[in-house]
């Protein structure tokens, strides 16, 4: 096996890896100076009612050489004078983009992971952005989208003549972005309206912009630092024939200046919702000439006479390969998710822990923890960050494998359909990521009560800089179509005889058994039984089946109607496709939790804690569907959801004590989580109330003193303007 | 009838709305102007397909003396140059509080509605804080927690000795603040730890905070701008004996200098999630000695040689009694998160209706309006803006009945039922409301896309101004328990032989039959059949029958398993006490809508599109209580859901040609909307565009240039030191 899967992945053999034979585990960092112990305080109480060792649950997780890495990263950052804050200060905009950039720049000198150490262990890269992330999105997005989207882009999609457009980036000689998007065009990428003419007498694309509303817009970069531009825009030859959607680099601005080009209206979109480090921008061309060879040429290019050659004959297929490197986004958006979540539910955790409020008796208030109403409210998105820790980290091998595959030109069949698996996967995995935490750091700040909306606490930065993941890379709600698609020609597949439902990550395999699984019914009779994970996986198999199902025979419903493709589609999303796609991915990280529980070599110790952590979050997640078990008959009577809510409730009480040392395992350093009143020594009061005493004139009187002191307002003087 | 209700409410004799036989009308703004016309452009497609007027239903539902006070309120705000503001401006939280500082003392300049007007039509209150609230929340908070709550709390909770204190934040020769929570206690008042000891030497009472636990925390207007404070404290007298909490009016910082005063520490708590405009602070108290008459002794006083007298015999009694000043909060949070979702909902529909996304045939896009996705997504929220927009304008009448009961020192059993009612019911629509409008703002984010995470378009601040409705004057989730001990206690009632279970706003009295509602089934036979509200409502009596019934069952069954009575509550919250408290109100909220449609003066021109959106409201909230309606056996077999489903998008594609006019009715003027893909002429890009190009420093180059262009990093330079 490979070296580059962390923790407990290394030494597996069923996650479809692939062996890289010749490659040299370089573990620089691989000197496991231990996890450090935890402070001590209020927080005591329940670590030490814990039932497992959280040391052992984060090597299990993580392997020691991951461990080792994080350490050290955070070890930097927290090190580093650039790198300081305080928590909840109010940063201007203009400011903030200006500390991002430098501590960009920062990242730079760091170099925390080479491009030999990222190949011999891709899962560092995937790590390296937990660790910006959980530190700010904005710089992880302002590092990445240079190297990883801007720079990626180029490799995957041109040829060695472009090799020097990553070269400068890595360097920062220049500074990369990826435009898109279109003031008026997001998801429908094959309208954008940017043009790229040919013009042979010169040897030049003329790149254009029809109007202000195919303006690029939303490009992260490119706001105030980007000089260089994968734009995408229609190809048109001398002909004036069009060849559809082509990358291009595009110098944007001077690197000397950053100044802005001639021909190029460049500037920053203005303030977000969250992620105001980043500078988002907008670009309108009048008529820019770039170079001929500035086409990222992979998948077509124009002579120097101006003839279009391609490799491909259908135009569809090239604007489906140059779309390809977008691919790995959403699995990389699935994980930052997650991040999130993992963010809040620390915070939120630990809060309840230590938060004490009523109680039996007059005088001995309990912490909040321990009402069954806020276990059940936080308790299952801890349990969902366990579930989707390993989800994203073996999805992440998996996309790693096709990675391989594509450096490799695999042409196979496994090769091609690994990639319609990941995709579909992947457009169902950001949704339900994204929206977890949505939802689960809403409820956290919820959870915490008024402190939770503190600024300094950072439970409404965590919201806001994870709101976009609901969006970008695709929205949510459209891209839920793609894998409802991929299900569907899966089932017409095995109707029309074309041979057994069979996937490379076997994630439809199930489906080959639809009809006996239609046939199945709950069958549980006791709570205890119900609080196994293979309670849910059951449930959701029948209803992924059911929906599937369901959906095809809405679509047939709809055309046979008389609508169009178009139409008859867009009538099946709402209680048909859109949920299909949503049971599959849940069902699909239920299934893959549930086989970890399963595995021998999970550690004895660890699997009762797990397993528990599984049943809840298959339990949980399965609530939102229980009306569709009932109209399809798989529950009957009230016995099924008496049972597994009750199953809910005990799983929650079960793992209440267990909570502080689950969050010990997943939280960052306190440097990074930043966040008073989610410390790990617990000292909620003394952390928040010191930290609003460490505030910007908290004490001073407003510099406005006097118009409040003098100058009275006559009451009703203006009545009479009115 | 009186003349206080605005609107279709104002001729009507079935509001529990009292008379007051000798108030004058006085209409100093009823020169009806009549409703201005709305810009042309790309929203006129939606508009000349709508079923019904819009400035009809807006007479039907504001009538024209309301209409002509927002205008008059909105006018003068967008004709003040200290009211200007651009669209997403990043200003500094500083800043932020000193520009709502000076706007509000400009509204006392305006005095919108002086004390007579509001004594004459109390609803303009209301209006008045719904404008002030569209523009800026943290305007509105300013302005009422001044005024309101800490003259409405000295004027209830006082007597004539403490006018003078009302009188002087009038004039703003003093500015109030209300002093409840503190660090350590929220939720759990009565552990409040602030003492005031009575000294009769000085005859003075030492305010004091044990530790910095118990200072005052979360105060609006208390981190820069309150001179006094009514603050809660536990009051001992020279024996040694504590009475409980009781309010004092304390002064803070010295009006002339705006310093503290000596032994008080005060000071601000820093940045917030959102309604960053409100100065919220803390406060310690260093043995302060107030003035033996600064307490506001209605329900209790002390003598000046120090012995403790009160009207109330039983502590508890006086407590519920001092807290009952708060009660009116809750029924305004309702009205206040409504207002948000107003806000949201009508930026997201004119988006859709103007975004134009894909299509059917290559060439030609559709408004993303068209999508049944986007319908559903959006179209509920919508219906839910029209069903709260009855329930908080006919609940505010209630209240309003409530106060005058006390104002009258009404000592009527109905008058005690009433409180009693209204409590229970605030208890749960704050909840509802708030987290209605929490959802709904997400979802018209997240339907907005991209654009609708610029901060520009406002979608940011309305989630985040919206948020703490969701904590403040009472955590939901803790409130919830309220309500349903409440419906608890009636059952218990009916059950011990009382009586009958009657209340006078008659939220509860279909209980009386629960036996018999218990025993019915759904039993519609079509989808058409299913589009009424009855339907729903019906379902809801059966929900919140069942559910109370399996409360009271839970409870024993927790205490007949050996648990005490706090376990016991604890542990019947989830599915049960807090889905009942929940069911309930939404049922009073159809109840209430559905009897609208029904009424004779509702104008039969409106009623057909108040109808559907009635019955959408009430099917779509019904959906998330399916499973019990199955678990219960009220719903069975496939067909309940399959015709509630079916109904809603029918309804949503029923409704979606009349969403733009239905938006129209509800939307402020755009100056006050503030949302450039929101504005009334939809020129979606124009606006999106302008606003853009308006920012700051959009096209400069950053201050920070030469940090790229010079000083290049050194890859890696750093790692020798990791």
């Amino acid at each position: 096996m490979s070296c580059f899967s962390g923790g407990y992945l290394r030494d597996k053999t069923d996650m479809s890896v692939p062996a890289i034979t010749d490659a040299k585990c370089v573990l620089e960092e691989k000197k496991d100076e231990g996890i450090p112990d935890l402070p001590s305080g209020p927080l005591d109480i329940y670590r030490k009612r814990t039932s497992f060792s959280w040391k052992d649950m984060m090597r299990f997780l993580e392997g020691d050489e991951i461990i080792a890495f994080k350490q050290l990263v955070f070890r930097a950052l927290e090190s580093d004078p650039l790198f300081a804050r305080q928590p909840g200060e109010d940063v201007p905009v203009e400011q903030k983009r200006e500390l991002t950039f430098r501590r960009c720049k920062q990242l730079f000198k760091y170099d925390f992971l080479t491009r030999d150490d990222a190949m011999q262990n891709p899962w560092k890269m995937t790590i390296l952005s937990d660790c910006l992330g959980m530190y700010d999105w904005s710089l992880g997005a302002k590092y990445f989208l240079n190297q990883g989207m801007f720079g990626a882009t180029v490799v995957s999609t041109g040829s060695q003549r472009h090799l020097k457009f990553v070269k400068d980036i890595e360097q920062m000689m220049t500074f990369g972005c990826f435009s898109l998007t279109e003031l008026s065009h997001g998801s429908n990428t094959r309208a954008l309206r940017t043009t790229a003419r040919y013009d042979p007498s010169t040897q030049e694309f003329v790149i254009n912009s029809p109007d202000f509303e195919a303006a690029k817009f939303w490009v992260g970069n490119l706001g105030k630092t980007a000089t260089h531009s994968v734009v995408f825009a229609q190809l048109y030859t001398p002909d004036g024939q069009c060849h559809g959607l082509h990358s291009f680099v595009v110098q944007v601005r001077d690197p000397k200046t950053l100044l802005a080009m001639p021909g190029v209206m460049v500037g920053d979109m203005g303030k977000k919702l969250g992620q105001n480090g980043l500078d988002n921008g907008f670009a309108v061309f009048h008529n820019l000439r770039i170079p001929r060879e500035n086409l990222l040429n992979k998948t077509g290019d124009v002579t120097p006479d101006g003839r279009y050659v391609s490799p491909f004959k259908d135009p569809n297929k090239r604007f489906g390969a140059s779309l390809g490197a977008l691919s790995g986004g959403r699995v990389g958006i699935t994980r930052m998710a997650l991040v999130n979540l993992k963010l809040a539910v620390t915070v939120a955790v630990r809060f309840s822990a230590t938060r004490r409020q009523f109680g039996p008796k007059e005088d001995e208030e309990i912490p909040v923890l321990e009402y069954q109403l806020q276990q059940w409210r936080l308790i299952p998105f801890l349990a969902a960050v366990y579930a989707l820790e390993h989800f994203t980290r073996s999805f992440s091998m998996n996309f790693v494998e096709f990675q391989i595959g594509l450096l490799m030109k695999d042409k196979s069949d496994r090769q091609a359909e690994l990639g319609r698996e990941i995709h579909a996967m992947s457009c169902a995995s950001k949704p339900l990521g994204s929206w977890t935490a949505q939802r689960g750091i809403q409820e956290c700040r919820e959870a915490c009560g008024g402190h939770g909306y503190l600024a300094m606490n950072r439970l409404g930065d965590m919201r806001d800089d994870n709101d976009p993941n609901c969006t970008y890379e695709g929205d949510n709600n459209v891209l839920l179509q793609q894998t409802s698609n991929y299900l569907l020609s899966w089932l017409q597949h095995k109707q029309e005889g074309k041979g057994r439902i069979e996937s490379p990550l076997e994630t439809v395999n199930f489906l080959e058994d639809m009809s006996s699984i239609l046939q199945s019914k709950f069958t549980v009779g006791s709570v205890e039984e119900c609080m196994n994970s293979a309670v849910p996986l059951a449930a959701y198999k029948w209803l992924v089946c059911f929906l599937l199902g369901e959906s095809q025979r809405k679509l047939f419903h709809e055309k046979s109607s008389g609508l169009g493709d178009f139409e008859a589609r867009n009538n099946s999303q709402v209680y048909y496709c859109r949920s299909l796609a949503i049971a599959y991915i849940e069902h699909t990280v239920l299934q893959r939790f549930h086989d970890l529980i399963k595995d021998e070599q999970t550690p004895a110790a660890l699997r009762s804690i797990l397993g528990r952590l599984c049943a809840l979050y298959g339990l949980w997640t399965l609530t939102n569907h229980m009306t569709i078990l009932y109209q399809g008959g798989y529950f009957s009577g009230r016995q099924p959801v008496d049972f597994i809510q009750t199953a809910i409730l005990t799983l929650c009480g079960q793992l209440k004590d267990d909570a502080v040392a689950l969050v010990d395992v997943i939280a960052p350093p306190d440097f990074i989580l930043n966040s008073p009143i989610g410390k790990a020594d617990g000292e909620l009061y003394k952390n928040l109330w010191s930290t609003v005493m460490q505030g910007k004139n908290v004490l001073e009187r407003p510099s406005w003193w006097a118009e409040f002191c003098s100058d009275k307002p006559a009451v009703g003087s203006f009545r009479a303007k009115l």
